[in-house]
């Protein structure tokens, strides 16, 4: 099979390949309004597994889902104003609405943390309301000047979570939580990318928290991509709202808050980490087509069509999520080209000579290597075949992210390291001093780990600093 | 227990009652900005289940889901002139992003359709495009005069899908294949909710429709409420957009299309059609909370939440979606009270006596009858119970409507008829000058059917009109 030149060459040119990939595979294009991109449904499929299986774990950890206003007052983004310095620059402002110019400017929510503080100041009286856990999956707009397809768009879309407890020991534990039991296990486990965890520093923090935990994973290029954050907002958020609780001995106190985020970031993060120069890998978990049955050629009578129909029956009905390919009028190549740009696992190719041996031909995406299976018993088959395809994706990317990992002893080892992959540098090393001269060479503190690679309770101790390029 | 005077009459006050059962059942509240509502965790819970429930029967239609921006450059909205005619009034314009005024404005989409267009416009290039099929989960905003929480706001979530096919009979057949497959098939086995479906007459159809069809509820207070349409657009639509597809024989032809919508209004018609003096009732099929085991009092070593915590893991193990309520420290008539207004399909009740006897004692919400049952078989004794529930209120919604559903047989019967429910009139004594008289009184028809309560294939031959008030 010829390949013809449908992606940049990912060594050459990775942000070209990322941008063809977009592209190529159907996920993405750009949305008329400047930054903002419309997301098509083989992307929007990978979202959906994602927000899915992502909402199993937040639940899981005990949040439910609320929905608020798209439209924030403009004087209520003025209560926090720590946090509004930070998002001015960014908002879009609805100044006329039902044909008449607004009293006061609506602005579209950058997040909907203001809307999240007045309304559980609101609905928290009592220790009895605590702990109150809360999310919500929602557009957001943010003014990009430099727009780039999922990883930085004006519009966006999220999860946030905000909870307020009554000690500082349940926030801080509740915060790790989310981003080990929910975060860190969904990336690794459905996303196949091995992150790395930890603290943020001073300077990297959210502005008004104490603690910035974060998921870092490594692209394919070398660079990281923050994928999910966790904060611990100390009573600071609880103040700037009046965030209280009557404890069970009669004090007014304020609360401990946390919040949280990830977003369709993730699905640039994905395209990063497992694509090739052929375009797109996804791993079985979260691919909403998992296996594609591709009738290769047919006779005249439909015979092969007509088992391949059934084949994805019996797929489907044993869990595996499986589409047919009979558009035979098209090339063979091109389709299993194009199969291969949107980075399915498996493949299933059958023509009438296979039907006549009872076989299949079993193309797996991960290593594209072909072999042939027998119909009977082909459910178990690719579901193993699927597991494996996991896990290898898996394994590839660790091994990846372990050979471009440093261990250095100098800012001037970090900064060279920092070019290809990642440094890891005792923090002592570092301070702020370092971080400065980092960002010289466009490098930071992507997080600061516990020597094991755990996330660090708090800044002392001897502690591991990993450095490098991000988007 | 006593009965405290938590909710307005519903006989009484029906438009009150609406309003305390939102906010006391904890649903919804007014957001801050101008007729936004602020979704809460107990009604968030429940458009979750809608969503998925729906989400599940459109994608059973073929249809696949996408995301298209927020923000509409305002001449887009100009390319369908008669359908911004509709709309202008209704817009959120944005006019200053990123700190500067904007060049061109943006719209807040008020409905997806015009992107839709331009997309699909692009996307489609041949017969082998077609059927093209998708559908949008998303916020909209409309500005609302007189907004009514769950029923017309100015922001509301909602599903539209858009979808294009080679010939006039397969839009037909999608159309009416969305109506009755996803919608109705929805409301009626999980809502339980007996809608009446329908043709739209020639003034009540969407802008641009050559048909409309509907589904329409009735509200406890004998009142229309139109839960969800479906339209056929014929080429209107396809040649306001320039959306052509190259047949099999080579000549350029225009799609023929359809679009259908549903949204979070359905919340408020689940809350009208279930709901009495003493809350909410909601069908097991949509809640997420179908069982609450409430511990009605414990010993001093917590025996009694120990066996409480066991029934719910037991419960949930089995697929009844199950929660405990061990807050002993509140009045146990209180907390009956709260899961009432809430509407949770089946209490279990459990005491120190009930432990000691192996049993609890079940409340069906629905007809508010207690009795004992074995602890023994809990998981199968509640599912066949929310078996019995789901079908009870079919049932009496059923029961309801046809005692509010009079046969007429002239425009006066109608309007007596539709002072307190439906009247269903012949259409032959109705038509557009009936249509104006019945306006007078603020009754409308709702749909027209053939005499068999089917979907009309057009507007010749003996059918029937569904004349009422409405939402």
């Amino acid at each position: 099979m010829a390949k013809a030149p449908i992606l940049a060459p990912r060594g050459d040119d990775f942000a070209q390949w990322y941008q063809d990939v977009v592209a190529k595979a159907e996920l993405a294009e750009n949305g008329a309004a400047r930054g903002t991109m419309v997301i098509r449904p083989y992307g929007y499929g990978l979202w959906e597994r994602m927000q899915a299986e992502m909402d199993v774990r937040i639940k899981a950890s005990g949040a439910e889902n609320v929905y608020l206003p798209l439209f924030i007052p403009e004087s209520y983004l003025k209560r926090e104003a720590e946090h509004v310095e930070g998002f001015s620059p960014e908002l879009a402002v609805v100044t006329v609405a039902g044909g008449k110019p607004l009293e006061e400017p609506l602005v579209v929510r950058p997040t909907s943390e203001t809307l999240f503080g007045e309304l559980m100041a609101k609905w928290i009286q009592s220790y009895r309301d605590l702990p109150l856990l809360l999310n919500q999956w929602a557009n957001v707009v943010r003014w990009e000047l430099r727009p780039r397809i999922f990883l930085r768009t004006t519009e966006f879309l999220w999860q946030e979570g905000h909870t307020a407890h009554a000690t500082q020991e349940d926030a801080a534990a509740y915060a790790r939580r989310i981003l080990i039991d929910a975060y860190r296990d969904f990336m690794v486990n459905v996303l196949a990318m091995p992150v790395l965890v930890g603290a943020k520093t001073a300077r990297e923090r959210f502005a008004g928290a104490v603690n910035t935990m974060t998921c870092e994973g490594m692209m394919g290029d070398g660079k990281a991509l923050q994928m999910g954050t966790s904060h611990e907002l100390g009573q600071n958020f609880a103040k700037a709202f009046g965030m209280e609780y009557l404890g069970d001995t009669g004090t007014l106190q304020h609360c401990w808050t946390t919040s949280w985020g990830t977003s369709t970031r993730m699905v640039g993060g994905l395209i990063m980490c497992h694509g090739d120069d052929n375009g797109l890998r996804v791993p079985p978990a979260v691919a909403h087509i998992q296996a594609v049955v591709m009738v290769v050629r047919d006779d005249d009578a439909g015979t092969v069509a007509d088992e391949g129909r059934r084949l994805v029956a019996e797929l489907n009905a044993a869990g595996v999520r499986t589409r047919l390919d009979d558009q035979v009028a098209t090339g063979f190549g091109r389709r299993a080209t194009d199969w291969e740009l949107k980075g399915v696992p498996v493949r299933i190719e059958i023509g009438p000579r296979d039907l006549a041996e009872g076989a299949v031909t079993l193309v797996r995406r991960d290593e594209r290597t072909k072999a042939p299976a027998p119909i009977a018993g082909i459910a178990q088959t690719v579901s193993d075949l699927l597991a494996e395809i996991q896990g290898n994706l898996l394994a590839q990317a660790t091994a990846f992210r372990d050979s471009r990992l440093s261990d250095v002893a100098s800012i001037d080892e970090a900064i060279e390291a920092g070019r290809t992959g990642f440094a890891r540098i005792p923090w002592e090393l570092v301070g702020d001093d370092g971080e400065d001269r980092l960002a010289e060479h466009a490098i930071s503190v992507r997080c600061l780990q516990t020597p094991d690679g755990g996330v660090p309770d708090g800044l002392d101790g001897p502690l591991h600093a990993i450095v490098a390029r991000s988007y």
